[in-house]
């Protein structure tokens, strides 16, 4: 008879005896599989914390004792202990279960960026007050992973959660050497030191006998714990890093072997004041295809054959597969070129250069502030560093891409992947801040390809260039490519000239500046616009910050400017190209379509542009609107000039 | 005879015996009070570090090998080896000698940043290149200050470099307890903990029959430093914190004892590979008014009598005194409330708060992340967190605010303190990236307060609200309070109404739209437009994130508007403006004032303003060219119609 389910809250799971709990352990292993295959999803960290997340239901007292998870990609199996296994078939769909942690779906969520590193931060926060409203009982748990910890948050944090001896927070390093890639740094080595001398497979593995010794007889699982209360201190191997700081530190513990687990979320249930669990797991615990993927664990995935583990879509080429063939080639005749990557290589496209040239390739950890600072360091050294993040992590180094790079003004190039909408990892995952922050730094270019061939030609420009530079591209696949008409003298693409005898004849004459991937939606509304008798023309203007001027003289020959883009639209491209026309004198109307003030839900990037009037039809329809209300069909030529 | 007067490079250090270091180290100090007391500065950091800058220069070869001072404010001495010393009297003011480091200034300076924490990161990315260059002979030294490694950054940085045997950098920590104030956290622990057991007193200080025991006799400096080798080994005290990760550490050194620090110098210079020197210095060495300091030890001043230290200037009412004032009656009032910094409780004006509600008051160390982050965390639990940073340093934090903050959309009240421009701290100290960066969050409001009663009212309405607030304003004194002619019904307030019978009269009515502070200069516009016979309204919209509905029909309702901010112009509160009134088919012309898209060097905020035409006079002329390009005077009804 199955278990899984009968479980739908925390307190079925504790009513559970050993047995019972492997066969859920695996039990849910194969419905992860079975689901995430389906839908796609974080499945080897999952697979990883099935008993950790078990034990931690089991010991603790969710929601009463808040449960933060770091990133929260690693939350399915929480998710299925409380009572959400059933809407599996959803995941990460629109009006579906969420892929992260998420508070409008249970009482057991209580955090919803996916970004790293900030857990510990909630975890001081919640502890603090609680303690300032007498809720002593109430301990915070936060699960991170040991790739986490190499951000400053985390440190941050830790510096201040080891200075107070009276809050009861429980630090659960979910330990399986990874983020995305292998764990990096001073820390990583620590860690790993830990690993290869621990003793928890003495302990805690040598099977029943070793057991026995310690009382875990059976049923008689109070007495275990106790015993193990003792257990745990002889078995901890010192490290001196966390006590230093003033954190008890208890581990390794064997993050497979439940009864270890308990004990272990025991002793810290039990103890007064701060506490660092060094849990021990293997991400793709238990299916092949995962353990068998050296280099990620399968760490993301989309739809897969649950038997093979293989993608069922093949990969098209990609904006990502273009940025890394080119920067392999330049990297092949120019020295300086080094690659900076915050623990991502695989999925910023940096893998092939770091096979290549591994002394020019630098991981620096899920660590965005260094990564910009320190290539500010390397570019002062005479290297021109190329950083490739996604543009949602930019947000992390803002401060550093001004200070450290745009105030030196040094020949730094940040490529931001994955910019603009991506829909499917929630709100905090969406690229559509980068404009906004890279647009104020003073000296900064910043480049969005419309197509392949653009984004290797403006890569080439920026490495070129001695001032700090940007270049951004969307997720997905490649767009056709669209050649130019014409490129002016500072690099503005005219796609499409609007018909000459357009103007002559007193129709309306519409400037569409397509931004980046979004030619797409530029030239849709450009068809749109001519079927109804406007003329327009289409630019794309490749560097987008600064604004070029011939944008601008362009701008007071038409009648009104339309900017598309797929960033947020407060302080994006078109408000800065209406601030550089007001500049200018310039009061051609200009209407934006760029991403909404919002936090969008889950969705594909298409349901998402749809939502928000941004994929093709919702580009027409604001557009001929705009057109009917300022040059209505009936009004006189008299009144067009007054617009 | 003086010897500071012969001292112009490095080299000229290199020569002095140890009679003579002593007695410049105390010319130092004396010019460094005669010098800052009459300019204003750093200067109890700097009296803090004349022996450990006087070892750095004598062992190292600057710039051969670069010194990288974290923030930097404790170059002075620096400035004063490299030749800078006659510049003293024009310190921090227009086009004199900067504050920090400055590369247009000396070869020997290789950073300008002033925000703590990243010296570490740029020696990273420095040591990087010069492996990759096979300029193995030049070593990085970077000097940070205990207070700056509580900010994650260190952390980050700590962790790469300690990952790399084989790169030599230098990471000397000027231990003084410190930032402004006491260093927090459990690091400050440790590194307080090492002090206490240190036996630097006891090798080093024991006088001449412990030095010539280590073989430290007259002249015979090398064989001193060869002894001083080993001498270094015994006297280090054992903590794994640092070389947990994998760094050597030494010390603690005594960094008022000149051969001790030339010792540890050279064993630093001759170590292969990456090495922490902790070096315990007296933040104020030397000058009594800063040493009973207690508070701050003298962190910065402004000018001063040399003598006794006190303040030349009295002390008027300014904007953190307010805010100060109201917190702390709110606060008698409402449990909730609880207050962080970021490790300037003084100058951020929770020091009173902190005296009488010490349980509800947290200094996170210099860690913004943190501090908004675990901010999210206390609202989670219940609380109303107010978070008080100068508004430069919240560009650090902009990630949580966006992603902890806003996005779980809780009760935090961030209060930026030093917003807009500040002058003589230089380019990264100005807080002109405010309004664009906290615009960005769905869901925020952001008040922007003219006067001190503004401030008060707008600070309670920020915390009687459910979502993230911002209230910010400016250094300074206060100006006059300004009252409202009228309230609106989204708290737009009327400071001056058109003159009903300019419209009827076809005279060019002007809207101005006067953001915080800057209300003085928009009464300047408004009074110069009234004189030359234009109609103005001038509205302060009091939250100027999101922009007010009723300012856009305003805007409607006249032929010109012009915002008037002192954010940089790109993102800023007036390109919002223009969004909106686009957003609603509103086309009137509209001009901003705004801090243009520059680092600006450093000068007074008067001399800046006036440099960047945001003074009273440069916006009157701005605001009158516009009027007269938009409604020339000779123009018709009609022409002025059809702009």
């Amino acid at each position: 008879m199955n278990i899984l389910p009968t479980i739908s809250t925390p307190a079925d799971v504790k009513r559970l005896d050993y047995p019972e709990l492997t066969q859920l352990a695996q039990e849910i292993r194969d419905f992860l599989v079975a689901k995430v295959s389906a839908t796609g999803g974080h499945l080897g960290p999952n697979l990883g914390v099935v008993e950790l997340t078990i034990a931690i239901h089991r010991i603790f007292n969710s929601p009463h004792d808040p449960i933060i998870f770091d990133t929260s990609h690693q939350s399915y199996v929480h998710k299925i202990l409380t009572g959400r296994a059933n809407q599996f078939d959803t995941l990460r769909q629109k009006d579906g279960l969420s892929g992260y942690t998420n508070r409008a779906e249970s009482e057991h969520d209580w955090t919803e960026s996916s970004h790293a590193s900030a857990a510990l931060s909630y975890a001081d926060g919640l502890a603090k007050a609680f303690q300032l409203t007498g809720q002593s009982d109430r301990t915070i748990i936060a699960v991170v992973g040991d790739g986490a910890l190499t951000g400053g948050m985390c440190w941050e944090a830790l510096n201040n959660i080891a200075a107070c001896h009276d809050r009861k927070v429980v630090i659960i390093i979910n330990d399986n050497g990874r983020s995305y890639s292998p764990t990096i740094g001073g820390l990583a080595e620590n860690l790993a030191n830990l690993r290869i001398h621990n003793r928890y497979d003495q302990v805690m593995e040598q099977g029943k006998a070793t057991l026995k010794s310690l009382g875990w007889v059976g049923e008689r699982t109070f007495e275990a714990l106790h015993a193990f209360k003792e257990g745990v201190k002889s078995s901890v191997i010192p490290t001196e890093m966390f006590s230093d700081l003033g954190l008890k530190y208890v581990g390794p513990v064997n993050g497979h072997h439940q009864k270890a687990l308990d004990a272990a979320m025991a002793y810290a249930r039990d103890h007064d004041g701060p506490l660092l669990v060094h849990v021990v797991t293997e991400k793709g615990r238990g299916y092949a295809p995962a353990e068998n993927d050296v280099a990620e664990l399968m760490h993301s995935t989309g739809q897969i054959n649950p038997e093979t583990g293989l993608p069922l879509q093949v990969k098209k080429p990609d904006w990502t597969g273009v940025f890394s063939e080119e920067l392999l080639a330049v990297a092949r005749s120019r020295d300086d070129i080094v690659a900076i990557t915050a623990a991502m290589p695989g999925p910023t496209g940096l893998t092939p250069f770091q096979e290549e040239f591994p002394r020019r390739f630098f991981d620096v950890g899920i660590a965005e502030q260094h990564a910009i600072a320190s290539a500010a360091g390397l570019a002062l050294g005479g290297m021109h560093p190329v950083v490739a993040v996604y543009a949602t992590f930019l947000n992390r180094a803002f401060d550093q891409l001004l200070m450290d790079v745009g105030l030196l003004n040094l020949p730094v190039t940040v490529i931001l992947d994955r910019a603009g909408v991506t829909g499917s990892d929630g709100a905090s995952h969406n690229g559509v801040w980068d404009y906004a922050i890279t647009g104020m730094v003073p000296g900064i270019h910043v480049a969005a390809p419309r197509d392949g061939d653009q984004l290797k030609a403006l890569f080439h420009e920026a490495i070129a260039m001695d001032t700090p530079t940007v270049v951004r591209f969307p997720k997905g696949t490649l767009p056709p490519v669209i050649p130019a008409v014409e490129t002016l003298d500072d690099g503005v693409d005219i796609i499409r000239y609007t018909d000459a005898s357009a103007d002559e004849d007193n129709v309306p004459v519409v400037l569409i500046v397509a931004i980046g991937a979004f030619i797409g939606q530029a030239l849709a509304v450009a068809d749109a616009l001519s079927e109804a008798g406007v003329a327009v023309t289409v630019v794309d203007p490749r560097w987008v910050v600064p604004v070029a001027p011939t944008l601008v003289t362009l701008a007071d020959a038409h009648d009104l400017v339309i900017t598309i883009e797929d960033g947020i639209i407060t302080g994006g491209i078109g408000s800065m190209i209406a601030t550089a026309m007001s500049d200018a004198g310039v009061f051609t109307p200009i209407r934006h379509l760029a991403f909404p003030q919002i936090f969008p839900h889950h969705a594909t990037r298409d349901e998402l542009l749809a939502e928000v009037g941004l994929d093709d039809a919702g580009c027409v329809q604001s557009a001929v609107a705009w057109v009917d209300e300022l040059f209505p069909p009936a009004a006189s030529d008299e009144d067009q000039l007054e617009q």
